[in-house]
């Protein structure tokens, strides 16, 4: 999919929800028999809400062999939508070049993501494999997480922050057309620095529900300043996926999703 | 395995020679049929000589399916081994604390690896989930690739360079029993830096051979100041390999690591 493309379908839908799938067993509604029900179900009843979804590489891999099986599924699932979801592998991938290349090709082309996570410690060498034609890369830029303080936010000695380093490097690696960052939603001015610095990038977006990220100030820290309400795929994962853990628990996730959406909708305007 | 058992087994075999397993299709030699033949090859022909063995999980996760079938297959050859090689999954995995559990999970525990390969750029939360008993994290340090310099070697205001704030992290959130760091070969006086910084702490080293670090210059920057030689695990991947591409793949992968098992041991001694 390509720049044009997700800008229309987050301008069509009036936001731009991603459903993250971290399937975690502990949270699973009663009666509910693995990872790939569990998936097949919420992705069932959300598919027509949703604008993207970002499977969590790690909540499958957790399992070995059976989570790859589940993976696959899930994937295959997500590639049948008649809706076409712009698809992301949360997969944080870095590594050098030839080993990038790798998982470039396993991910992207294989298992046919629109976009996967990528960590930027390693460089350029690391990025560059994964910026091919209507793919994307995201990398990481300030996390939502307490430890993004431990190593983002140090002070560099040309007084910017490290996380500011990063993406002025990802600025010269890719372009708005093939690289978008994670700018988490806990960290709301920090949000509006990034997209400053980045005018025309796709942020997305974490933090928001259960890690305390607020949509309406996701919205006017980091939105594109010339087209308000665009610019951003805000993600949400436990809110939606674990919004009951009784037999409504499909019903449930499209409520919270469709109840989400609305509310990036009405932030929009505001 | 616990830092005794590492240090003796690197003591006694008078090397800590690691082979990385990078099966690349492209590189194979003639009539081998796949990522499995060629793995468990280059494995068969040298379980006698590797202190350890590195899997590089993006070489497998690239043809999706059969791919991890073939990583299943190896990892269970390694760990039946007699000799008991330390097993480091090369993974690259870093995430925030939930997700990292999971890969903590299906990597140290579902499959059995011993130490994993993590990225620091989310911080504290996304290292911690992976320390536990007997197992390792190896965390990027100063990685051998010529991206590094994009950001590790960043000044800070306080004049460290980011990949030294980067170790000063590990020191604090890991200690030398559960903790090593990668610290590239290619850039042998960094290396002495580090060990300055980290006196007690695992190096695992890559780099040596087809990127074009010396092992002298290793051994001499890099290992422990009081106990010459030790505190390395060294790694070879496509030296080993890729040292043949006709029928003698196998014994001239022993050959290669088997000559540069010797390298080490001599570099020791001076």
């Amino acid at each position: 999919m390509n720049y044009q493309e997700l800008s229309q379908r987050i301008e069509q839908s009036g936001h731009g929800l991603c459903i993250g799938i971290d399937p975690d067993p502990a949270h699973f509604p009663e009666g509910v028999g693995g990872l790939r029900e569990f998936c097949l179900g919420i992705i069932d009843s959300t598919a027509d809400v949703a604008v993207a979804y970002k499977p969590n590489f790690a909540f499958f891999e957790a399992l070995g062999r059976p989570g790859w099986d589940a993976l696959d599924a899930v994937t295959e699932l997500l590639r049948s939508l008649p809706q076409k979801p712009f698809l992301i592998a949360d997969a944080k991938r870095g590594d050098i070049g030839n080993t990038a290349a790798r998982y470039a090709e396993g991910i992207l082309e294989v298992m046919g993501y629109d976009a996967i996570t990528v960590a930027p410690y390693m460089g350029r060498d690391s990025v560059e494999p994964f910026l091919r034609p209507n793919k994307w890369v995201i990398g990481l830029g300030l996390t939502s997480n307490a430890g993004a303080a431990d190593l983002q936010q140090l002070k560099l000695e040309d007084g910017r922050h490290l996380y500011e380093a990063v993406v002025d490097a990802y600025r010269e690696w890719g372009s708005p057309e093939n690289l978008m960052i994670v700018a988490g939603a806990t960290r709301p001015e920090a949000l509006g620095a990034l997209r400053d610095r980045m005018p025309e990038t796709f942020f997305l977006v974490p933090g928001i529900g259960a890690q305390g990220g607020s949509v309406a100030d996701v919205m006017r820290h980091g939105a594109f300043r010339d087209r308000p309400g665009l610019g951003l795929l805000i993600n949400a994962s436990r809110s939606v996926l674990y919004a009951s853990k009784g037999s409504d628990w499909k019903q449930a996730a499209r409520k919270a999703a469709t109840e989400l959406a609305a509310e990036i909708r009405s932030a929009r305007r505001h």
